[in-house]
């Protein structure tokens, strides 16, 4: 890649880890550009005109264009190295963990971190409060999930670190902070040290 | 494709209509199963140890290999056809549209029409109930994204039919049976025109 990259990012979100793990797998230069979400830095005007509609990070920008939507911008910077598989099963079977993620895993595992770790218990809205144990038994599903594949397989698709393993890696490494125990997922736990001792592995601090 | 096609599906439901209509635009033949939702037939042992371990709707099976997440089976469809950009940004532009459908779109648009079309408001429970003004508003929300994205554009990426426009049709040509109506967005209703006047477009119950 000749272009310039830019991550728009909020470095506690593993959304925006996710992308930074692919740069540092594909040694990937990223400059880097921090976004206080919790003081609506990426609602304001000029954030919502030029880089993201939507008003969330990540977006990756190449450029003067623009991806949001975190899986989308590791897909782009992965297209064409091994952490994506050459096969049209392997890379539909990706798609299918990535897409996992951001339906059944993202929504209860990293929204409840967010809610209890960043945003704090007592400033929940009612309508978030009803949710909690909701999510839980939902964050609780998509790990058992995991666990249950995982029982017969190292990585996810294919044998080998993909992007469903990245997309996959940070929220469920801190699953703890939104209160969920990965005490009853052995395959899990193996799984995740397995991820951390990839070359090209980097911490969400690194 | 010289496999054959079988899904599982519940044909109401607009991630598997999602599936047919791609399939239909590329001439493949689809061996359908049905499964009524609102019974548990997708959470079944036998459906969970064989189908899907996440117990939902639609799997695209191929022999004895399965695909859930409905965006990743069309993917698998498509690898290879017009419907996927072959340039590299494209690609990952698409992408954006598809991982912004399921977690920005779907689980607003989608699921105030399941709850309310096919559920019925007075069986929902207090946590959903809650959560109806939230779901609105971001409905609404996704729904004035995409009418000002389609301001400048026919299409989602590229300028011609791509799997971004296939993922966001059906729920947002349904949307008003989730009361969310379509009336301040004009550009979403024209593209909604464009993209049932391509060659090879079906209806939800063709």
């Amino acid at each position: 890649m000749t272009e310039k990259l830019v991550l728009h990012e909020y470095s506690p979100s593993g959304n925006c880890y996710k992308i930074r793990l692919v740069a540092a797998h594909l040694g990937a230069e990223l400059e880097r550009r921090e976004y206080d979400i919790l003081k609506g830095e990426t609602r304001t005007p000029v954030f919502l005109a030029r880089v993201n509609a939507n008003g969330r990070i990540p977006v990756l920008q190449l450029g003067d264009r623009f991806i949001p939507e975190s899986n989308a911008a590791c897909f782009y910077l992965a297209d064409g190295s091994d952490l994506i598989p050459a096969d049209r099963f392997g890379r539909a079977d990706m798609l299918r963990w990535m897409f996992f993620e951001q339906y059944s895993h993202e929504p209860n595992v990293a929204t409840l971190r967010y809610w209890l770790a960043y945003v704090g218990e007592a400033q929940l809205t009612d309508a978030q409060r009803m949710q909690l144990p909701g999510k839980s038994e939902a964050g609780y599903a998509a790990l058992k999930l995991m666990d249950e594949h995982l029982e017969t397989h190292d990585f996810f698709v294919g044998g080998r670190l993909t992007l469903a393993d990245i997309a996959l890696y940070p929220y469920t490494n801190m699953a703890e902070e939104g209160g969920l125990h990965l005490a009853a997922f052995p395959n899990v736990r193996s799984w995740l040290e397995r991820v951390a001792s990839q070359p090209g592995h980097i911490k969400i601090a690194g």
